[in-house]
């Protein structure tokens, strides 16, 4: 892994120091339980939690549980002198061990057909009885317990996984297309975009505001030279709202494309990441999603179906949906019945909603030349959720100013943003998506609750 | 790049769906200029900045910019009627622009060989005159242009680029290695490891406080069976330090090991890491970073040396470092010392100490069973520069409960915490490392504000 393309100038292979602390005494090296089967007739050591006890009359049986399955061990009691059998009796169920003993195959045990019978059983961590959750707790109390709800259940490590695979393929794919990763500031000087939804806090004798998106700060990227960028990380919203679909902080996934000709290139930047990104996903877990979620990952084929915001208030209104007088946005109602009508005409998961009229964007959406009431931005909906806003950006310095005026925005909080646009920003469009609602949908979560490793929103900072 | 795995239920391959707005005219594709030499004797379109501006009686030399490298347009003026001459007259520098013209192989000029004449030239965005920032420019006035400051210098693309290498190439080897990639949450309601550095911020009709780590979390994350955690992520620090190694936001780079048997483990999954990590920026900008910094990038050599802190203290004082007194700790000097010691002892530019004394340690780093006044712990040093902090932390509960309690900590605010341990937490170990600390270094910085997109410390909230 390591190709040394440059020389150590000095180095000797051994430096000539003092000899370093005192070693811990050697302890063997873990056996993953998927690998035991491989080391029949060989004394292992296998570490991880109790999962399950039998303890019978003649025998005792413990199940082990480590992050790649399950393993039995199995003792013949041998009667008071024997210490394995008092060690076995006194385990209790998640306690972390570590156990040493001789694989054996065992046809008639289901788990990799193989046993263990244990030689030597260390606990590491013992569990306090009973455990303060399991499956039938409510939401409320197994996030109070996230943890051991997590550890509990063979959907928890999965959910996890299948997060770190999406946000892996979405980097790679943004790599390979030429992003740069950055991390943008996440404390502000000035409440941005708008100062409702924007927490602040105490910054040594003056006040600091938690931004609500890269969004400011990655055009910020583009105005400095880089040309495509990438970003992960947190985002801050102050919203008090207890849908199933917000949080207080969440991880988005941010992308900004310097010289693009028009949101269409922003959008086909999304969909062929979206459908690498569910290939991956496919590939890697696709038949445990389907056994733990009951759900089957689709790979979207290409274009996503595109209906402006006008198109689709026309469909929706002749269908029934009536949210009461001039509405200009959908409403949640609004995006499953769109996802529904999309779903019948062509089967697709995905729909790109166009063309939203200027009232309800941002300033800095760029508005279509011909059609100046309608920006060149989108929303993506996933299964009727919407789960990305993109657009192009107004690179105008000009045309922004009077944007924001129109929106009758102070410039004074938005001084170094608009400074950026002075000096030759070029044009530029992009998109943020948040992580957990795709986790959500991809996995049929009821919640964003469920679909984050530790959830906040207005009533939980805990654990 | 998209293997469909599982079919599309119902997806003919033309949704019959409404067409979507009017695409915008087209605009041609434009070509990167370290890809002109190709396209000799053909109109192309390019898109950059107005790098200078060379206009003479007869002829207008025009160089462009773009995130590749400078071109030149060659202009013959055709006098008051020539609409290429005026528009060329008009530039300003740094103006964002878009060039159609053709490519002209002429070998004097020293820009790959090649000068476009043009044939259209578009002003995106026009850049105001004259700059506010230019070499000269001191540090803070380069900082409040930071935009302009990357964007005019050819270092400051590198150094992004840099940057976003070095954090792929560390997560290229956590995945490998089994980690699962995490994003824990910012927002903490109460103030964990210590009050005094933690920024407390409204949160609805309540205080929340602003993550210092992820240190609690990703613990949490392997009491809830995640194996191995990698989370890359801001940390915010409340110290109202001014010295060229702190921030207030930075991004860090986080690892925890499930069932390591010692800090052994730790330090040699971060010495292979770091190695990994050079071994690709050295074979990616190793060039680059030389013309443009004056640094050779240099592969580590493994295992890094090693020291106990009793033992880099003897050879320090031995050496003549004098801090004053009975100091258990390293200062700055010290820090440069050791690592000059060690530089001449074997030619490394890395050391391990190791074995810190648990009263300048955290509550939550594991004593060394032998020698309890000493922690399994150590800090990592490149060039003198304190750049991670690791540890096998302690993973039993009553051992922690009386730990926290030896440091005079109160348990309230840990409960979430302490109770990760309360269920067979076990073992482990692992090590946070400063991202800019590691570019710093890597290319020789003065400080963390050059090596960073956009610092944040006690003064600077902005842009």
């Amino acid at each position: 892994m390591i190709h040394p393309t440059h020389p150590t100038p000095l180095a000797p292979p051994t430096p000539p120091l003092p000899a370093a602390a005192a070693s811990p005494p050697p302890v063997p090296r873990r056996v993953l339980v998927r690998d035991l089967a491989q080391h029949v007739g060989r004394t292992v050591t296998v570490a991880g939690w109790v999962n399950t006890l039998r303890l019978q009359r003649a025998m005792q049986f413990v199940l082990v549980r480590d992050h790649t399955g399950t393993a039995q061990l199995t003792h013949r009691r041998g009667g008071p002198a024997d210490p394995i059998e008092a060690e076995l009796d006194a385990l209790t169920v998640e306690s972390a061990v570590r156990i040493t003993g001789t694989v054996v195959a065992n046809p008639v045990v289901r788990l990799h057909g193989v046993e263990i019978v244990p030689e030597r059983v260390e606990v590491l961590a013992r569990a306090e009885g009973p455990l303060p959750v399991d499956e039938r707790s409510g939401i409320e109390h197994r996030l109070d317990w996230r943890f051991l709800d997590l550890r509990r259940r063979p959907a928890g490590a999965l959910l996890l996984a299948v997060q770190s695979t999406v946000e892996a393929a979405m980097r790679s794919f943004a790599h390979a297309e030429g992003c740069t990763e950055l991390h943008t500031p996440k404390l502000m000087g000035s409440a941005s975009e708008s100062g409702a939804e924007v927490f602040r806090l105490d910054y040594f004798d003056r006040s600091a505001y938690l931004a609500q998106s890269p969004q400011f700060y990655k055009q910020m990227a583009i105005a400095a030279g880089v040309d495509r960028v990438f970003e992960v990380g947190p985002v801050f919203r102050a919203e008090p709202s207890f849908t199933s679909r917000h949080a207080t902080e969440f991880t988005g996934v941010d992308v900004e494309l310097a010289w693009t000709t028009g949101v269409e290139e922003v959008m086909d930047f999304e969909e062929r990441m979206l459908a690498h990104t569910l290939a991956a996903v496919a590939e890697r877990h696709g038949e445990e999603i389907r056994e733990q979620f009951g759900v089957t990952v689709t790979v979207p084929q290409l274009p996503f179906p595109r209906l402006t915001m006008a198109q689709a208030q026309k469909i929706l209104r002749a269908r029934g949906w009536d949210p009461g007088g001039e509405k200009v946005d959908l409403d949640p109602e609004g995006e499953r019945a769109l996802a529904a009508y999309v779903r019948e005409q062509s089967g697709h998961e995905f729909v790109l909603v166009t063309d939203y009229p200027a009232s309800i964007r941002p300033f800095y959406h760029q508005r279509r030349g011909e059609q100046p009431e309608v920006t060149a931005s989108f929303d993506l909906l996933w299964k009727g959720l919407e789960i990305t806003t993109g657009a192009q950006r107004e690179h105008r310095h000009d045309v922004l100013l009077r944007q924001a005026a129109e929106k009758g925005m102070a410039t004074g909080p938005i001084e170094d943003y608009l400074n950026c646009f002075r000096y030759g920003c070029p044009p530029h469009g992009g998109f943020g998506l948040g992580l957990g609602r795709v986790v959500m949908v991809l996995l049929g979560l009821p919640s964003l609750r469920e679909a984050t490793f530790l959830f906040r929103g207005p009533n939980r900072l805990t654990p």
